[in-house]
């Protein structure tokens, strides 16, 4: 077992000074990309206007104490990025943004998943060339009912054959009210130029298993949430996408340290008083608490683009007593 | 009750003649469309191509057959249309190449939809621009967490404020992992530009409270699917959107007839024989079964777009068994 | 079609004058019993003591009204007879008391299922020897993630051989969280002793491909549910176990009247009403809901055993309101 | 953190001495039982007979290893019991000869649920009187829909006030289709006589939230499954109801150990071969899963009652490759 300290410059060398000079599979190099680590889920700054289903873009700033706590980098255009509300044109902007304002050396993961396989491949290739490391590519899901495994790999295998940067399969039944099967991604794992997966759906049971089928491929999987991000780590995850880092960044990172480290009891007690915050800003109340709870944090959240409503008053009580309830405000 | 005759030509004069000259309700004249009848769901035609996921859109002709069946219309860019695979322009083609491929007098029902409320008043504007008498629009999902009856009554409101067109309010649960409410389509039937609903999740009891508490305002329901037409009618439904009928439309349209002129013992047989091959090219076979059977049948169904993907043998033989074992094979 | 002054004759003929003296399946006889029509699913009185878990059984009255209209018998020990809160000899004495209070020319339909295939055999005869026509049989359910087509078919095979009465098969996902699949359905039917199902699923379109695909059979299917009896009718369902019939019987009756004499304008009009106070009565406020409407009716509702607990007053007036928005309070 | 050789000794100390000497909390004690540990649920021993639904209670005989390895006792008429099939007075014997069979200072834990709250009152004090330490009590689940937090808080508060053993809540969602709410257990963590809960659901994040929340009680949560054992101790769970330890006991022993022993790294390795077999054994194939591999590990399987069936030779072949790809068999 690594000592913390150990731990902190190994992880720095091994997830950090990869970097993200990833070059691309297809371009024959072979190299993959190391994804442990924490990311926030970067959420899209709109510019409140009368009319809410006109909010323009607004200035994307990443904010600067992102820098000192341990991230591993963002994801930009995950679900809490409001991506299906956005133009093609505006996915890519805010990759690039992003890409400019984040240091350099973390990583950028964007979302490209679109419903058909040639769109997806397309909008993959595109944030390659505006600076994306990797792409989480999300299940497609509108014809649930028709996507089989067989179909799932097709659609993977097409993708990864064809983007220049690595991918990162994405299941978040929640949004998608689908579960890519467990025997897809064992299948998906074996692709050169897919280095892992993002799951949120919390069966860290199913995660256990996936690192178990997956332990002859260099494949590594991220909890999709804080609330199962120890245990996740217990089963064999590298790291995690947390909605709640965008705002509990460093207690975030400070889990993934004490878990790393195996620092389980500390562990535990720090992931008890995560669990209610990080439910408040996903499946409770969604993103428009996520972005009320980093106006409130000092962050820039603002409004969301319709149909995503505001929080009602009495919403607003229940999200600030998940947080003060745990200590956080 | 109305005889078979009468009927015929009193539906020909209720929902024919008022046909297109809609106007729209945002330029004043306030008309309402009538919306009953039958109507298959269009599928999308693809030139197929070595790369499955590259297939351009193909030549669009109506089968001539469709004009001497008393359908209402076509639904375009419904679910059955894939337009979740196709690109904005090429959604706006297809509603363009359908309007003139098809009969003057019969009703174009275009399927608007987008996640966002801004794109899909763009979509709907551009829609009626290109020929759409009427928006179908189906219900926002991707975060159908945060979809409340006041977020989908905002939406929807938004929607119809903007539209040209009258607007058909469109629920289908098996794709969207979502039931738009009663009470939201109850509030929102009151919108001097929404003139009904497709309802696609099978639940007749639901269809017939919509009825009951639609009763003062001019609001239209239609069933989803062949499968519960029947019982749609007798709750009080007004006519249909089936996949089944790009292939069986005559026979649709009889079980229409029976219906509406009370002939209720001959509509159950018949209605019997629709359950099995309708399901088949619905929740069994997806959009692939009934491209394939509109192929047996002398149509152009094609291929489907990826991550669709082709029915296997197995799958052939059991949805001909579907067609067979009912007579219609 | 049928007049409604012939139909209402010869409905009392087919169902009524068969009666009771059906003599079993097993004693070589091979009868059939007609168990066309409605049926209230009978509540079990309890006197109210200060331990409300210990409620004992109370005076069984049925109502007098009932006798004056055309209900085809009663159902006792059905879901909503607090079945799984009695003792076995319990349910005996439920079902002898009723047999006693009721009319000789009715049926009584006596729920026996129980988990195991031996206890509802057991069950079973023993309800017959006190005086049941025929034996409603519930899905077992504990153990639903193995109870496939096959051992579902075996249960019931079982059962139906050794029992001295007719089965019907009952199948109520609401409370059981399993369907009696449609194969198994149909497998059944060709069983000598097994007269037909009560479906509570309240899907139409499968209740009509289940009457399709026994029309060979002689097999009844009874709509489990008054919300969505009038659309059971038109697929050919030949009546229905309606909770509702408990306090509204004699427009039960009426909409089964209507329905089976063509008169299907009518009929929407009254299933319209019937709607909002079914599901109070059912889905939304369950039993508790059923006995405090039967109170407010002048029957004996009285209280139900631990653990369903009482209306709060807020239930209680969305009760009310289900009831006199309709016009039936 | 604790080395192995410390925690063994701590843990015979703290959860076995404590052993069967509980007295009971009504006669005023006040003692609570300390349930951590492992126990396998038993399975219940029928001799076959040629008629397959009449199965009486075979010889009861724990298999010998069991005393060598380091269970913390037994749970009786759990799911995997099959105590839905067994009459009351087989539940009661079936509890009287396991607590003749097993070690005397190991607890003994009966299921005593039922679906009404007199009746688990009753079976709950008779079990008492057989010897059991304390009571299991599955959540009552018919009326799911009117299982409200309040309702089951009043159930529990009922049983425990009266019961003169523990009690331990027991919430398993494959089973009943119902999570006992967290806010309910919360509430009943508070009862004297309440000292822990048995979670079968697989949601860790839930697991977390309970421990958490109930952390100022002396509340001990169980996992249900040994699929999520790991990380429920890595959330606060004190130990585990393993179908699997049925089997693979000293294996499963060996986790608790090495997650109480803080040797994360050995203990991720062993629970990901643990998690297909036990799949095997509980969601995938049931009971007759669990009972054809006692059969092949050399303990009596034996059959289940009807209407559980046994495997299939296919299911048979599945099972073993479950086992015997992860190195068991």
């Amino acid at each position: 077992m690594l000592g913390p300290q150990v731990w902190s410059s190994v992880r720095q060398g091994l997830s950090r000074s990869l970097s993200r000079n990833v070059g691309g599979w297809a371009s024959g190099e072979g190299k993959k990309v190391d994804i442990a680590g924490i990311y926030p889920p970067v959420t899209t700054p709109f510019t409140a206007t009368a009319e809410e289903n006109l909010h323009k873009l607004g200035t994307f700033s990443l904010p600067r104490c992102w820098s000192t706590v341990s991230l591993a980098g963002f994801v930009v255009q995950g679900s809490n990025g409001e991506f299906p509300f956005l133009t093609s044109s505006e996915r890519l902007e805010v990759v690039s943004r992003v890409r400019q304002a984040m240091p350099k050396n973390r990583l950028l993961l964007a979302g490209s998943g679109c419903e058909s396989t040639q769109a997806t491949v397309e909008m993959t290739v595109s944030m390659a060339q505006v600076g994306a490391d990797a792409a989480m590519v999300v299940t497609p899901c509108y014809y649930r009912g028709r996507m089989s495994s067989a179909a799932l790999i097709h659609h993977y295998t097409k993708v990864a054959d064809l983007s220049p940067i690595p991918v990162v399969l994405y299941s978040v039944p929640a949004n998608t009210g689908l579960d890519l099967p467990v025997d897809a991604v064992v299948t998906l794992s074996q692709h050169p130029n897919i280095v892992g997966m993002k799951d949120s759906g919390g069966d860290v049971t199913r995660i256990g298993l996936i690192v178990h089928k997956t332990r002859k491929q260099d494949f590594q999987v991220l909890a999709g949430s804080a609330g199962f991000l120890m245990a996740s780590y217990a089963l064999g995850a590298v790291g995690g996408v947390c909605a709640l880092a965008n705002v509990l960044g460093a207690q975030v990172c400070q889990l993934e340290r004490l878990c790393c480290t195996g620092q389980w009891e500390d562990a535990q007690k720090l992931q008890h008083r995560l669990i209610e915050p990080n439910a408040a800003v996903t499946q409770r109340f969604g993103i428009p608490g996520l972005k009320k709870i980093m106006d409130w944090f000092g962050y820039y959240g603002g409004p969301c683009r319709a149909p995503l409503q505001e929080l009602s008053p009495a919403e607003e009580e229940a999200l600030r007593m998940d947080f003060t309830s745990n200590g956080w405000l």
